[in-house]
């Protein structure tokens, strides 16, 4: 990551090479929605994939499940979302603007106040003691705080008058407690043993405008671990450490990375924890560890009314099982990765060379196939291209000039190029540029899939 | 697939083995949403996989994004969803239930009258004709049929007199588009090209319940192809091809698989077809081919008031492309994928076995590791599983006998079983037993990996 890297920086390179577009972009875009280009879905499925691997693939016993975005509404009773989660909202009377009175206590106390903490009345008094002024007007009028929430709202219509209210799930934490009990029996599951999955949830919440470090539809990659109390201390620990593992084995600077504890907890949870990352708008949560006691199940056994009881085969034992959880942004960490990678270095005859350092794992093309000549290789580099294509992603690109290319791909984070040249025709061999170093090494053609598998494992 | 295989079937196995779990369950569902279990979700991961693989990675000119499902609602009048994408519906005055009007006509006629191709007034005839009474009372009284718009609706709240109506997108094809001139731009790509996404889609209509076949929220594979008029014909020929191949390769039996053309066009349609499955409902649509000539550009060009006209750079001929759009729904794959593997064998012993044989690629775990003796092996067992784990999904499995261990994989799929006995301590071999075949060979330890990646290359 470059010191000087801003959003702006990475929105317009996000933008120009193919990442991320904003959504709807032709038709002025949708507030805060944002699609990912053919660059950036390659790099966010290979960062799904690095995370299912890991947390599923190679967890002995982790099951993934993926459950659907409308659920039954009483499943946000029994989690307290219908009631409780909601943004304190307040309008400024002079130029009918809405505001979040949290944000307004933040950005006034230069983050020196920490709103979380704050109950309602106590965000007035700051406000009016402070006399806090509208963003928008400069003025000084505000109403009344109102809580507002934050679930999309809409309707399973059948019948006109009998339509139902159902809401996008602000989480996917909640389909993998109501899975709880269709897991453990048809997995035999033993507890303990984690659920997974990676899927979109929905806020409709006002929101400052960062990229897509928050956005109105956003995508969870989340693992509950189901365990017996007593035990919760030790895996929440084994959680923390685990969700460090993984953002360093991606190649996330440690220097980057720090637990931050939360400074309140629910009334339920024993402990609770965020990973922040050194974003361009300062230390940000990446991902949160929360020590969540039975509270989970134990709600949904109350507004269900089936029994979460577990028990264990050999002590036969009954409880409700403990829940920690891990649950981390695709897209924040898509931001996360996208800032580290970046790097501008100047090269030898005074250009600036701007180069997207992923992980090869991560990279959107494993290799770019390059004929050296349009009109005498691209014959054998197509040839190439269609072998290696059906290995790993490859781009084939064919033309301009070769130190042209070479910059295109390392603005797009391809880890290796590959160059077809005469000796190529000649003797079988190909050149193999590594983005980082911008080193040449020669192979022969038969050995460039073994290569470049070698280096593209997570 | 079986001659005698039913839906019920498939929806119990699936819940008892893991595939697929009504959504919601533990509240009594929500009509019509079904959760992914933990071998589901591979499968189905698997086969987004093979397809994007094929679409996107294997093909020369094609590029993939992931566009929001929230998107700009003048987005849906550009489409025409906001005015006519709408089901015919009627109530009956005896109960107070409302029908689709089409889904009426079809089933009385059983299935040959195509109410497809009727207007609002010929279904009304047809109804008040044939006295078609409703299917929940069995009485004779409707009202006349009218118009109801199947997108969901909901709304992005900034403020309260202020909001937004949005709608949850009712296909992914519209993301395509609109991307069209930042995909084009950014992967300077040259027409013919196109534009791949995986996505899901909302749809609020009554559904007759026939398990994933049609769902409210599903998830759709779409390939856009965008081209010069005067290919469109070329395209969509090769498109119908490259489909009905993507279904060969996954071991869908051609007997299984017809085409079949719509029998209306929508007026700017030059060519629509499907490639109908041998459902347990019968014949039934998996995905279509459509010649949409230049009209969704068109329409964007006419919406957004920006320029959707392409320049050839050779040419320098100015046309807005054409469209062959080919689109497959990933649940409706799945339902098709799971019909098929579906087997029923009588053993020597008399028994039944059900086995599911997925193509390997697709199957959730490729290999399940078995200690002969959990006494003896399970070190041993548990070792190796750990190993291969990295490489592909495993299960380790140590309870019941292996005759139990291996019905238990043969009816989620696994294709190989690999047995940890006395030999594999002395000599270092392994038993692999296929899962089709249910014969077994002996392999050294350090054969396994390379023999079972072999097998499940797509």
């Amino acid at each position: 990551m470059e010191k000087n890297l801003t959003m702006d920086k990475l929105v317009s390179l996000s933008k120009s090479r193919g990442f991320i577009f904003p959504g709807s972009e032709i038709y002025g875009g949708m507030g805060n929605t944002w699609d990912y280009g053919p660059i950036g879905v390659e790099i966010k499925n290979n960062l799904k994939r690095a995370w299912w691997k890991r947390f599923v693939q190679e967890s002995d016993n982790s099951f993934g499940i993926d459950a659907a975005i409308l659920m039954n509404p009483t499943v946000w009773e029994a989690s307290g979302h219908t009631t409780s989660f909601a943004d304190p909202k307040l309008d400024c009377r002079e130029c009918k603007t809405r505001h979040r009175a949290d944000n307004l206590i933040e950005a006034h106390s230069k983050g020196k106040v920490n709103p979380d903490t704050m109950t309602t009345e106590e965000m007035e008094s700051y406000i009016i003691e402070h006399k806090v002024a509208c963003p928008h007007c400069g003025r000084f009028n505000w109403t009344p705080i109102r809580q507002f929430n934050l679930m999309f709202e809409t309707s399973r219509g059948v019948t006109e008058d009998g339509q139902n209210k159902v809401y996008l799930r602000p989480e996917t934490a909640q389909g993998e407690f109501v899975n709880f009990l269709n897991v453990q029996r048809t997995m035999r599951a033993k507890v303990p043993f984690g659920i997974a999955q990676i899927g979109k949830a929905f806020r409709n919440e006002i929101t400052p405008g960062n990229f897509i470090f928050r956005t109105i539809e956003f995508e969870q990659m989340e693992h509950q671990l189901f365990c017996k109390e007593g035990d919760d201390e030790k895996f929440y620990n084994l959680y923390k450490e685990k969700a460090h593992s993984f953002l360093l084995d991606l190649g996330i600077d440690k220097e980057h990375l720090r637990f931050k504890d939360h400074d309140k907890l629910a009334h339920y949870a024993r402990a609770a924890c965020d990973i922040q990352y050194l974003f361009p708008i300062g230390w940000s949560e990446l991902n949160g560890i929360h020590n969540r006691s039975n509270y989970d199940l134990s709600r949904h056994q109350e507004f269900s009314g089936k029994s979460m009881m577990y028990m264990d085969p050999i002590t036969n034992e009954k409880y409700i099982p403990n829940v920690i959880e891990y649950s981390i942004g695709a897209d924040r960490l898509m931001l996360a990765i996208l800032c580290e990678a970046y790097h501008e270095e100047t090269l030898e005859d005074g250009e600036t060379r701007v180069v997207m350092k992923f992980h090869p794992a991560i990279s959107a093309y494993k290799l770019a196939v390059l004929p050296l000549m349009k009109k005498n290789h691209s014959e054998k580099a197509l040839e190439l291209y269609h072998k290696l294509s059906k290995e790993f992603m490859c781009d084939y690109d064919e033309s301009g000039s070769i130190g042209k290319r070479y910059r295109r791909h390392d603005e797009i984070g391809t880890p290796f190029c590959l160059t077809v040249d005469d000796e190529t025709l000649n003797s079988g061999t190909v050149t193999i540029r590594d983005r980082d170093t911008m080193k040449q090494i020669t192979l022969k053609i038969e050995e460039v899939e073994g290569y470049i598998k070698d280096k593209i494992k997570f």
